[in-house]
């Protein structure tokens, strides 16, 4: 894979998740991590999110309605609702694909994911 | 919940998934499952999918996203995959939806979505 | 949904959570999380669990096993066993539920049903 | 583990499915298989479905609730229901089970709940 | 990603699953499906599974421990078990996986892992 | 089951685990959690875990790869990745099995094992 993949997983992580998601984070990865973070930068942020056809932002609201239906990632659903504001999808939209969640995946996801949210979302000053 | 939601659900599953999928289906419905085919037609379809701020069109973006997520529901992924065409989901945008699904949820809920939908399109003359 | 559904679900929601697990928590609810805790007073706690032919005792008992086999839902389990006493449900019963769990959901689902019910037996000293 | 368990679980298994699925089936393990049908039928039914506090009937409810939860188990859930009727399950207890879980696992586990129960109950001749 | 790793993900590709699993599965995926085969030649065998450290039968063994704990991915169980055998994991050791599966994912997970497992087998010639 | 077998659970435990993870905590147990203390040590460490044909190093390595696709049991990886250790397992052996699981069981749940691997790896002084 090119740098130019990784360096563009770089730029989104940077705008979803700021420097201290992003920069930060792989400079502290260790040895053990690190694997994962460059597989992340690259394979996910840089390759699949920059696929096209569907944009960031539809990216971003499809991806919180997959951790909501795995189930047991709440802080991963913390981090993406603050990509997702970072992405463009708004407080109203996230409300909504976590409450379609409770008819596909169950209330009990749908409550994982709204009290996750609604947690990134008070420290984004939003909520 | 009024007859209205009922309503509208009951049109929404006809434009998604055809007078079979719709009345025949209610219609046949046993005593049995009855309560299931009453909640999905007035609390999914018709208050749920109706609750605004997300088109149908998004929403059956979602719903792909949650079942392939569920994983072991190749029939739902199916029916919803036709219904979306209908909501006006392009053909391009269900690959991608699966695509992003290999990194969130894995390559074997990915491998799920793609040979269901495959399917399904094919149903449709769109594969 | 008429307003008595409401009523009846906010009823049992103070008879399984006490007033801060209902009325408390529901006033306290921001608009992003009303849709949820008017969907789970409603048609969860008001319509779906006095549908009858299982009592309240019994749906208490299915809805730790569903918990529990779902995974990764610690905080509403221990939300559970407290209502699922009020319910009827014994100290013994809710060790046997999990027990079983250990069979059809495996040994780390278990696990966890087993360190969070212990939790919620401890507030209500009872373990 | 003592005979006694082992005979206890096989005396389980023949009511719960007959003896095309104890006897016949046990006889017609391969060595590959055996050490599954052996875990099932000492520590699965011979055990865990003996430990009192909770009877049959209340543990085939549980098991129906379990496997619905945990999803793409159709085969198991048509075993399960057949022998949740023999151990005094009624099928409007059944539906319920399976309505519960619209809500507690979502509509596509609960839509593959119905599907298979009905299945089985057409086989048993009660649907 | 440089065409090495494509070729390296074909090659084990073809080692596990035959030209069938492979080549002719490549040549004949539509261009809905080929995003998924390009992902999986190249990421998943040609990239993932060529690390090191861990060989290709620890690999294969790891992999339908995964797929069994997952749930609802039994075609996937037999292609994987049928790819284990000619990465050199005997039949024993993969009685042993899913043996061990019913303890850490449950009986209903290693149940399917053993069906389909014992189906992929047979058609083998080994069971 | 035999107490040798229980004999053999409990040195297991020990041995993986530390006289705090087996003699202690199987002591502090109260009458509500000892069925799932008994079963553990008995049927899981006595009997599954020295069925022979795969030896405990490869069984950590399978439990860790069915803990992490089965998602939200942090707790349980930073037990079982100790456990590893003291079955020989290699941190970097650990590594790619959490990274063998990006592919197989999606990034958040590789996450979850990544951050949770690492937490233990660092109370053992190797991270």
């Amino acid at each position: 894979m090119s740098d130019q993949t990784y360096e563009a997983g770089l730029e989104l992580r940077r705008k979803m998740f700021g420097i201290d998601g992003a920069d930060k984070r792989i400079e502290a990865a260790s040895d053990f991590i690190r694997p994962l973070e460059d597989f992340v930068t690259k394979e996910c942020f840089g390759d699949t999110w920059n696929r096209g056809v569907l944009d960031h932002k539809t990216r971003s609201m499809l991806t919180i309605a997959m951790l909501t239906a795995l189930g047991g990632q709440g802080g991963q659903i913390r981090n993406h609702v603050k990509g997702a504001i970072q992405n463009g999808v708004s407080k109203e939209e996230i409300r909504e694909i976590l409450r379609h969640a409770a008819i596909y995946a169950g209330v009990p996801r749908s409550v994982e994911g709204f009290l996750n949210a609604s947690a990134a979302l008070q420290e984004l000053g939003l909520e």
